[in-house]
């Protein structure tokens, strides 16, 4: 069973950018999710789970193709579930973790008139 | 005139990151780009900016909104001109900050399917 970590809100505010001004909330909220993303290993993270069969991946293959450790991989994709990107499931030894539906669309279509 | 500051190159990499894992090179760009946005006064900016009549507003409409301090305001607006989100001109005792077109799509292509 996924184990949704939904410590931020799922569901995002606002209108796109160029429509109408951000209020402080959602700014907040937004400016939140974006320094989840901002990170290069977790942007590498997130494209690789993204790009996965079925957008999901063992954190067994997610180590190799960055050439960090374990730890600080996992701490980057605790960052990520932390956010609202990715579920975290257990299955056996390994976890996995899937992207969440919609979670990269709702941020593009704010940026997107 | 408008003085583009180009600090980072304006053209983005990358295919969607759900259709292939981001390059070290391409992540590390799109990194950078998404700091520069990840901060709610530097949304809230671009936002009145890019919500604004011909996607462009004085740095005078600008300080008043968000209640920082105008050197404040000049700092954040620096930083999304140079990661290519905003032009400068100056036209009297005024500058003006406009919306570099495509700059937010280019993101929001990246982020969706």
């Amino acid at each position: 069973m996924p184990t949704a970590l939904p410590l931020i809100q799922p569901a995002l505010c606002c209108a796109p950018l160029v429509r109408e001004p951000l209020t402080a909330r959602d700014a907040d909220d937004l400016a939140r999710r974006m320094k989840a993303l901002a990170d290069p290993a977790r942007l590498r993270l997130l494209s690789i789970v993204a790009a996965s069969e079925g957008h999901e991946a063992c954190v067994c293959d997610l180590i190799e193709p960055l050439g960090l450790a374990q730890p600080t991989v996992s701490h980057h994709l605790k960052i990520l579930a932390e956010a609202g990107f990715l579920t975290r499931s257990k299955r056996g030894t390994w976890a996995y973790y899937a992207l969440v539906p919609g979670a990269l669309e709702r941020i593009a279509d704010v940026l997107r008139p």
